[in-house]
């Protein structure tokens, strides 16, 4: 059964929220083949303590190992956030002809943000890119894991700072 | 012991031989840490059908396992040839601070050729770059493996021909 590209994105974004859930920075990604989602997977760079576990390399591993090949043809890659200057490489490394993402990053982006890194006719290979699918809900959880992160940092500096006068 | 930065050097261009060794495209990284090579690897992206299989990627994964740590800081990557975008992506992701790299990739190289991801003020990240050390000989492994690579496929396409034409 093939889904809409909202439908995909759906299911991308149960992801991030999975990422979230154990303090990730919220991002998910799947690959879609022939309508079935192959792979799936949540930002775990910290879980890990591992530089490179981005949601999309993971996605692209595992689409790989299950493929049996690294040359990803006729997939989709569906991502909640616009991919960094690594993931963005991994996507042309594994010939990934389409990918859909939900909100830009103006820090870190590469596909419109600060880079063209899918459409760079130097490079071997380009990518079909659509991007705002579902963009409101992906950047919200963003920013509201952000926020809470702050709220967080603030407490415990709060809380130390009541310690320290305690202790004096 | 602290060698020269030719004689590490020397080490990430053994790993590349290895990569020739088996088929793959010659290429090989390696991590220091304190003087001391804490991780070792080469690409070996046909043989394990994974595009993301290359040395840098896999060198940085493995100085994640061994330190504990996504930051790989005070570290420096030896690669024999320029990073692409997806490996110099990952280079600012791990936060190494130092990169030296033998030869210039003017296909695909993403820390001058292409394109400037080390340094790039905007992203959260910047390295020092040292390139060119041992570049004749990064340079002359992967030419030789190209060569080698055409050759085996006139040889083959020769052979074809002649099953063909015996064959009629």
């Amino acid at each position: 059964m093939i889904l809409t590209d909202e439908e995909y994105m759906a299911i991308a974004f149960e992801e991030a929220q999975k990422a979230a859930e154990i303090g990730e920075v919220p991002i998910g990604a799947i690959i879609v083949y022939e309508g079935e989602v192959i792979a799936r997977a949540h930002n775990l760079r910290e879980a890990t303590r591992n530089a490179v576990m981005h949601a999309e390399l993971m996605a692209i591993q595992e689409a790989c190992t299950i493929q049996n090949r690294w040359r990803l043809e006729d997939t989709t890659l569906y991502v909640t956030l616009e991919p960094c200057p690594m993931c963005a490489g991994a996507i042309l490394q594994s010939r990934i002809p389409r990918v859909v993402y939900g909100a830009r990053d103006h820090k870190a982006g590469s596909v419109h943000s600060l880079y063209n890194l899918l459409s760079d006719n130097r490079l071997n290979h380009e990518c079909d890119i659509t991007e705002g699918i579902l963009q409101q809900q992906c950047s919200q959880l963003l920013s509201d894991f952000f926020k809470a992160l702050r709220n967080r940092k603030k407490e415990e500096k709060r809380l130390r700072k009541l310690k320290d006068s305690q202790e004096e």
